[in-house]
């Protein structure tokens, strides 16, 4: 951030009065810009035994492969989102079920959720950036492609509660080796 | 917003291509400026039967009565926002237990999350922007003053789970009537 967005005069990062961090603050009209994470909400959509994957195509990561997921955006619930990535990138209509992860990746200051759903139909198809669309087992997931490591995560907590016959909801963080 | 917080130039709030909703895109440079929802996370912080709450010093609902919570900010993980927010506004130690609840307020575009936490010493006292810190047990609430409705409902559903005799995790929607 280089200008105001208020009143485009040029910003400088420095605490304000009463704060405890650095925030790009208006010397101009003194708007403060706060700057926080961001929520990227997704799905495992389930049929029978297997996952609906979807492989990327746009970065990052084109060409690997993902659970159905994206911003957040203003004014939906949790829920919502999680049904319209879904249906963006997979064309794929489900049933929502729980919440079952929250995954911290705090060096890119995101939190990302995934909810379990079932497939309604399997009229699915690719969305505008992804390429592909396949129902994989856990045998067949291509571990190694996998485009980010709270999706793969997600899916080993799948299949594990899967087998130990309960879910339950998962909270990791990703950190950085220091 | 009126300007782009990169170059400088007025923006205008149009669908950018391969977009699909309206977005702040600077004609000059290019930049498209999303917004996201903010999350807002605190914690219950508990000591046998009685739970800590803080009294607004600031709008919004100054005088009000509310867990201790705030602005997730950048860089830290979920469970580092709340703690961090239980020091600063009621300068409690705790020790962090499971998410509690998940509280969707799409009309403000925020996601509220409080932990469960259990009250490490009775040391507690006002940060700067509380006025005042108290224990209080489910008959001891001041219902109608309680500050938003994100923690009223939490502080319910925490009393029903303890006379229950079992904690779980509760999802909700906090719509606005059409």
């Amino acid at each position: 951030m280089k200008f105001c967005s208020q009143c485009g005069a040029p910003v400088s990062l420095r605490i304000p009065a009463g704060d405890l961090l650095a925030r790009y603050v208006c010397d101009a009209c003194g708007a403060v810009h706060y700057q926080n994470p961001k929520l990227v909400i997704g799905t495992l959509p389930e049929w029978q035994d297997r996952i609906l994957l979807c492989r990327r195509a746009i970065e990052p990561r084109a060409g690997f492969w993902t659970l159905p997921a994206g911003f957040m955006e203003n004014a939906e619930t949790t829920e919502q989102a999680a049904a319209r990535e879904t249906g963006e990138e997979a064309r794929a209509r489900i049933e929502m079920g729980e919440l079952f992860s929250l995954i911290n990746v705090p060096h890119i200051s995101q939190v990302h959720l995934f909810y379990r759903a079932r497939l309604l139909d399997l009229d699915f198809a690719p969305g505008a950036e992804t390429t592909e669309v396949a129902l994989l087992g856990e045998d067949e997931i291509p571990w190694p492609e996998i485009a980010f490591r709270s999706v793969s995560l997600t899916l080993r907590h799948y299949w594990a509660d899967r087998r130990s016959g309960s879910f339950r909801f998962h909270a990791e963080d990703i950190l950085l080796p220091r």
